[in-house]
């Protein structure tokens, strides 16, 4: 096999297949360092129950492999959990509300192949999380972002956006917001937002894409309504995984929408199921309320986590440097003071040994050289401390 | 959530998700029924090596799991793993070279999206597997078709239709085959024909995608080499499975082509990975050459399941119907003696208690009311023996 394809086959490609598009930013291709990095949100594999479920893919090989290792659908069971969830959430959702996934950024890829066609508009938040703002764009969609405050999307900067669109005749096609424990800020929108955001997609008639991997980790704060259980107009769309609540490497998520684009969702995921298998190793490890269980020890843990790291923070970090206190989730966001450059900080902070999501890459077009993204989530305790006090040697040397 | 979307939110699909397809005939979505039936090329649930596939889980919770729970790749040692096939088979596949999937049918759906536009022609031969055949023409392919004899593809009728595509200045966009145990005639392509197919696709410069499924259940015959062993000048994309030679369910499939193909066909496997925890599940069950000695055992079990069936057949057919014997695969194909439609018979035996898969269901174009397949794959030996005496019985009252 020669190296370089002949121009001649090069020929038969589809036009969308002509160039190769670099990989959509992925945390799974980083190569292992010395550092301690917290810039990935990965999971604590301290608290993978790989005990349990070694023992649900054994239950599931005694009691009902014949299903399991054939051709065949998603396991019913797990879709009906995935219902149940929704309705302890509030969501009436019906069998054909749901679709399951290859985790959630299956979900999130496949959504412009519904929606989008090269030069529609989508709307984002600023900072937002780049593996799905990035298969909008290849999707060819036109970005618009709005920026995020302290209570999430900034909604007046959201109703400019909208209105200057209306007046051009533009519609766009969804609204993709993280509105609990925002990846990469950390913050939640309050109840009141949540309201009028809904209102607003329904004045200027489009979409939400309400992406929700974090929402049961809560440690503090109120539980609020999610978009999608405020919705009585069929205007949101609902993402979530079993990855931050379970464990991420079973690819394993959930949409909830409108029959009619679920129907399409489901089209567009042509390998069919998400597994006969997998589906009924994760129904039977959530079963008899282990998955509800299983949070609430993720999110003790996640909470000292966070508390562990904001404490270290609060000893080494200069009291410029502007941090968000999350209420849940895997992050916590910081603004640095002006003149200090983000790139020059993790420079320095990789020099001492330490490495960190800078702001630059939570944006769609280069902004966030004065913020940085803190995953507490996967590092052990020790090098929490570690690491943040190498951050903060190096904050403190700018 | 109402049932019927707002024409308005209906207005925000994209083009290509205006009208909804039914889905692409799946075997998996058939109900259960009290019929005998030789429709499906299930895998016999009797081979499964369930004990051994729950020890592989186990064994990779047990050593690996930190990795196999997480965020990350495929498994390289499951790559590895498949170049090593690969190379057995006269392929000298680089890790370039392969893609892991989420079974071969996530491949051939993603075929079209790598080299398909609307109205580009893709040939394919008649009968063919529906479930390829209708992801190709979904993505708005025009199909071609060269009909079949006992050696597989007619290739003089494929030189003339590459010729008078030639005329025409149309270059196709690949020839789909499946030259080893095809689906649904059980034929094999001999060495010279899969040698003057090579020379075709160089002459009128175009690809072959050879799937591949069966090739390794061979019970007769001498084993030959793939169209991809035979190819110096990248023009063979090849596809292959864990279905047929583990289990379907665990959904995990496999291309061989030029690195310019794979890494397309990875651009639009929008999800990524096929999954850190299943493609260790895999690799761990196949290292050893555990796989190679299943494989011994299926080829045994399949070869019986066949004589059995064509044993059967021999006491139960009329003699006017012509059988296709399989030299390996899951099927016996048959042709029904002029005035004998296939859709007559099939209620027939229905009512007697047996159904099959008529032709009419493996054609792209309605041919095949004189045909049908059975696959001995699935049933156990009583039931391939009372099902065929159903059919049997059918046949001879008409």
């Amino acid at each position: 096999m020669t190296t370089v394809l002949s121009p001649h086959i090069h020929e038969l490609f589809a036009k969308r297949a002509q160039q190769v598009l670099p990989p959509i930013y992925n945390a799974a291709r980083q190569g292992h360092s010395s550092l301690i990095s917290f810039t990935f949100g990965f999971a604590d594999p301290a608290l993978f129950p790989r005990e349990d479920i070694a023992a649900a893919s054994a239950a599931v090989l005694a009691t009902d492999a014949d299903a399991a290792l054939n051709y065949g659908m998603d396991f019913v069971e797990l879709r009906d959990q995935i219902i149940a969830k929704l309705h302890s959430q509030g969501v009436f959702a019906h069998e054909d509300n749901v679709l399951i996934s290859y985790g959630s950024s299956q979900l999130l890829a496949l959504l412009p192949r519904v929606f989008v066609e090269p030069g529609d508009v989508v709307v984002i938040e600023g900072p937002s999380f780049m593996g799905a703002v990035r298969s909008f764009a290849d999707a060819g969609a036109r970005l618009i972002m709005v920026p995020t405050d302290d209570f999430g999307m900034n909604l007046d900067a959201l109703e400019t956006v909208l209105d200057e669109l209306h007046t051009q005749q533009i519609r766009p096609k969804f609204i993709y917001t993280i509105p609990t424990f925002h990846n990469p800020t950390g913050t939640t929108m309050p109840l009141v937002q949540r309201k009028r955001l809904l209102a607003l997609s329904a004045t200027y008639d489009t979409l939400i894409v309400e992406d929700d991997p974090y929402g049961d980790l809560r440690f503090a704060g109120e539980a609020l309504p999610t978009l999608t259980s405020l919705d009585h107009d069929d205007r949101v769309i609902y993402i979530s995984s079993f990855s931050k609540i379970l464990a991420p490497g079973l690819r394993m998520g959930w949409a909830y929408a409108h029959p009619a684009i679920i129907e399409r969702l489901g089209m567009f995921k042509v390998e069919g199921s998400s597994g006969p298998f997998l589906t009924r190793v994760v129904a039977n490890y959530c079963a008899d309320g282990r998955l509800a269980q299983h949070i609430q020890k993720l999110t003790t843990h996640y909470h000292n986590k966070c508390q562990l790291m904001l404490d270290a923070i609060g000893r080494e970090f200069p009291t410029e440097v502007r941090v968000i206190r999350p209420d849940g989730g895997f992050y916590v966001w910081c603004e640095l003071p002006q003149g200090v450059d983000v790139a020059n900080l993790l420079m320095r902070a990789e020099q001492r040994g330490s490495t960190f999501l800078p702001g630059t890459r939570c944006f769609a077009n280069g902004q966030g050289n004065d913020a940085f993204r803190l995953a507490f989530s996967f590092l052990p305790s020790e090098q929490i401390v570690e690491g943040i006090a190498h951050i903060g040697a190096a904050l403190r040397e700018m």
